[in-house]
């Protein structure tokens, strides 16, 4: 096997361990396997584990959630705080500060994340139950509210924190709480003992993955059973809750990888392009409603009243990046590429130490992310999500090695056959296409390179060892065989012209406007930028051409787009309603126009921003 | 005088009666005065006499809203039951019934009337107190939580509901009623006394309003003292709760009628000009946002998510109303009469048995009328609007009578120097813009007719005895001034053509797109007339023509719009989002489209709806 420049870290970090998963096609790459260079997601990893990671302890601290835990081993005589499920935020948590000890050995991040083990760990009741809502007072109401108050959920993001920590340290403390927990659970519900599912799905997939690190089938009998898989095969749209659903469809998705049931896997296929054609906002975020934090109908995306609800984003980013393990095709890819880029990221501050749940694609009154919520599902999803990052980028099936996501980075892991493999990416993407590989494999070997080519992707080239490569891009994926010896090197060039989209035109929100996007960024223009212009009523013309720029002062470091919106003069004297083309303004005002990417705005105090803009033939 | 047509009814019933207000230029004319022919609005009120006034009272019964009375009284032994406010529920219901006596003798009505007035008079207390939630248990916050709880407000439609019994009938039991709540808040409010204001304007008016009954300037001095004069002078913006500003607008428009502080009248131009220009839906809506049921920002006025709460239109109508009044300028009678033909009616189904609350520009989802609302504010508020309209019609000042709104009618009233005056109208307003008008004063006399000149309309002719008549138009009215003498006939024809509206680009929720209209209706799309079309995804084009056609079989007499959409064919196969221009449809699909009046959608079951269609130039 080749060297190991990640030797320190875990090997065995994986979002979710497919290797052995017999109806998944492309494996998981474990988080630590990917040592990330100076490219775009480090310096938010790092804002992740310097700041965010310590600030929402701080904050789970503050409100209780860890005392909730206290309060049930006795250590601590306190009221019960927050919501309901507020004992799944801090298991969020944890597994977000388990998967920075995946690529760092952060003693901070380890000492706190020990002292939460060891809290919660103590409040493990005998029979293996564990969850502080139902305790004290309400012990006798366990199981009778699974519809409304998250009891599952809760024990579902239990076993997640506990199995990164393991996959990441090897420890077994928390993980076999999460055992005996899990094992509580398959006594307690299945056919002909507890027949209920619970409201918020989430355990399932926990369960999967407890599964495939345990291997004990009735882990994965449950989550078939909570999945409630004769429903799901008759669902034909995504609808209802929209983290829910997205949670119920990415369990659904591992549960097919592991079993391979027909049936789940149309159901998949039908309620995903359901959702990718009809319901998902450009931005990746889903969920159009602010009623029952919801799907809309098709084609329902308003932008300023969209809801967009960060932890649906994440949803979509997990569900898609389950897909893509199965089918290998890159409409997966790209769905996760927009959601992380874009619906996902715009949920962070910059300094990753604000948040917002809803995720507007057009804002004209003050909204600002917030330290804190009172539902704070959302920050500790994204804390757990930015962690994971690595995890999502590189790939490995039977037929070789597979790059899902460009960002200056190191794979060292191995082929399917146990080969060592090294692949050394040099690139400034998101920013620029181009993308530099170095091939190393522990020793010349014939495999496939399977090379991502971007759904938003028009015109690229690729060189092998200096060589112009003519391949067939198939499912989105331009494969390179070949025999590889140590260092060779493909130069990949994706051409990443400024462009303006259009929605389909029963996206009624959106009729007559367009939104710039550059490569997987989609841009917005946000007041700061554009003082002198009123951002209401401006609009572009098709014809004009904005210029990219990157410019490492603005927002940590953006491309900004540069070019001219124009507004109709005269508009204060003319009525608000009137004859179609009746009132002529003089020569339009043209003024310059700058859009920045979406995932940074509202990081520069209360500011006017706008996806879609209205556009002039 | 001449002899009165409608001489058994009431000719003191006014909407306000501005007679001697000393700062208002057009005073109003009693509702009992105009005598509704077989037009637009006679069916209406029909409608309500027969529907909806009696299913209200039950409904309010059934709720236990009336028995909150018997509970104070002591008739009943009950819990209180609704929101803090129903007392005003049951006191807007009264104020419609004792309307409905302005021009009706209906004996039902007035039967069910005076046993409500007998359940309400018996629960005042000794004091002259009188609300059901401050009572018992809760005696003791009386005016302890004036900023939520409703308590003047509730007040204020009880004097109303009074005012309008007394002018209807002449008899004095549940006026005096009123007159003994209000001394005693006269003693208990004011400089020195208790000087907070409540949360939900209403009272103002009311205030005022008694008033003008009584000559009592105390009430209109704490009318003026709750409106809090000086911090209303200082009002840029309508703002806020879309319902109390409109009502606080409107108490101050009253007080100024009386008083003539020049503060209060500069600051109401501005408000009311902010809001005509920038914050008024095409419908006569108002409240752009379902938080805090409040007005938008500038511009902001989403159409699915439209709140447009039914009170915020008759907010609209009843400021606007008596604006026209003060300035006698057709801007507010023309506001007036879109709020009425449009966002109000929209309110209340055609046979005015159920209701909306909010009254969206656009839906797609499954919406649909009430028989009922836990608050019930909007039901109880049509029905008093319903049985009002007759007053809004006409006018009287100094110069001679005024003509606001066209409909079917004979206003047999005085002028401003005590001479009879008859006017007959017919016409088939607003289906068509041909309007006879016979004046007939009861001596010919030298005096102005002012006829209202819409502003949506662009063309028009008049004759005064067949004879072209050519004057100016002056702020909406068209002044013909001669000397008048019995039938005297004039043939006021309004060319009435289907106009395709744009709104200001500044509001982006209608960038792109048309309203249809046609005089003073504003239409929609809806699904249940086109079958065959996705309303998601049509578009119209600037050059079509739409017909007009009066079917007297749909939705109880309408005037409906033909013409074409177009939608664009392969739309399944193109991704959602895709480069400007890139998917090019064979020919597109033309269907045809109809459009009915926006007020009259939602009553064919669950519909789909569109007022603004996306237009291709």
């Amino acid at each position: 096997m080749a060297k190991l420049t990640n030797a320190d870290l875990s090997t065995e970090s994986f979002i979710i361990d497919t290797r052995k998963s017999p109806y998944n096609r492309v494996s998981s790459v474990p988080i630590g396997a990917v040592k990330l260079g100076d490219g775009f997601w480090k310096p938010r990893m790092e804002a992740n584990r310097l700041n965010g990671i310590p600030a929402l302890l701080q904050q789970l601290e503050a409100h209780g959630a860890i005392d909730n835990f206290r309060r049930v081993s006795g250590r601590k005589a306190v009221e019960r705080q927050g919501p309901v499920f507020t004992d799944s935020d801090v298991y969020k948590w944890m597994e977000g500060a388990a998967l920075v000890l995946a690529t760092t050995k952060d003693p901070a991040i380890k000492s706190a994340l020990d002292g939460v083990i060891d809290e919660v760990v103590a409040a493990q009741q005998e029979d293996g139950y564990l969850n502080t809502y139902f305790w004290g007072e309400r012990a006798g109401e366990r199981f009778t509210k699974l519809e409304s108050d998250h009891e599952l959920y809760c024990a579902g993001h239990m076993f997640q924190a506990a199995i990164a920590h393991h996959r990441a340290t090897g420890e077994t403390k928390f993980y076999d709480c999460a055992l005996r927990l899990a094992d509580y659970l398959t006594q307690e519900f299945g056919p002909g003992k507890i027949e209920q599912v619970d409201g918020h799905a989430e355990v399932e997939m926990a369960l999967t993955e407890l599964y495939r690190a345990t291997g004990k089938t009735s882990y994965l009998d449950l989550a078939g059973f909570l999945i409630n898989l004769e429903r799901y095969e008759e669902r034909k749209q995504i609808t209802g809750h929209a983290v829910r659903d997205g949670y119920i469809a990415a369990s659904a998705t591992d549960y097919y990888a592991e079993t391979g049931k027909p049936g789940i896997k149309n159901a998949l296929d039908i309620v995903w392009k359901d959702m990718s054609s009809s319901k998902v906002y450009i931005t990746g975020g889903l969920g159009a409603r602010y009623a029952g934090e919801a799907m809309g109908d098709p084609f329902e995306l308003p932008n300023e009243n969209a809801y967009a609800e960060t932890c649906a984003t994440i949803a979509n980013a997990m569900w898609s990046f389950r897909l893509l393990g199965v089918h290998g095709q890159g409409q997966y890819a790209d769905m996760l590429e927009t959601s992380l880029y874009n619906g996902f990221l715009s949920g962070v501050s910059l300094d990753t130490t604000h948040w917002f749940y809803m995720n507007p694609l057009g804002c004209f009154r003050e909204y600002q992310r917030s330290p804190w919520h009172g539902c704070t599902c959302c920050p500790t999803n994204v804390v757990r999500t930015l962690a994971a990052i690595p995890g999502y980028m590189y790939g490995v099936s039977n037929e070789g090695v597979w790059v899902h996501l460009y960002d200056d980075s190191t794979m060292d892991y191995q082929l399917a056959d146990g080969r060592g493999i090294r692949i050394d990416q040099k690139t400034h993407y998101p920013w620029d296409g181009g993308v530099r590989l170095t091939v190393a494999p522990q020793t010349p070997a014939n495999f496939s390179l399977y090379l991502r080519v971007p759904g938003w992707n028009r015109e690229m080239s690729v060189e092998v060892n200096g060589e112009e490569f003519k391949g067939t891009i198939s499912n989105g994926y331009l494969e390179i065989r070949r025999e590889w010896k140590a260092d060779d090197v493909v130069a990949l060039d994706l051409k990443m012209p400024v462009e303006m989209i259009e929605a389909d035109p029963r996206v009624i929100d959106d009729a007559g406007r367009i939104a710039l996007t550059r490569g997987p960024i989609v841009f917005c223009v946000e007041s700061p930028d554009n003082l002198n212009l009123p951002l209401r009523g401006i609009s572009v013309s098709s014809k004009d051409k904005f210029e990219a720029d990157y410019d490492p002062k603005l927002l940590g470091g953006v491309v900004k787009l540069s070019g001219h919106g124009e507004v109709a003069r005269g508009l204060d004297e003319a009525p608000l309603y009137r004859p179609l083309g009746s009132v002529k303004s003089e020569k339009p005002q043209q003024y310059p126009l700058v859009a920045i990417p979406y995932y940074a705005w509202a990081n520069r105090g209360i500011s006017q921003m706008q996806v879609w803009i209205p556009v002039r033939k």
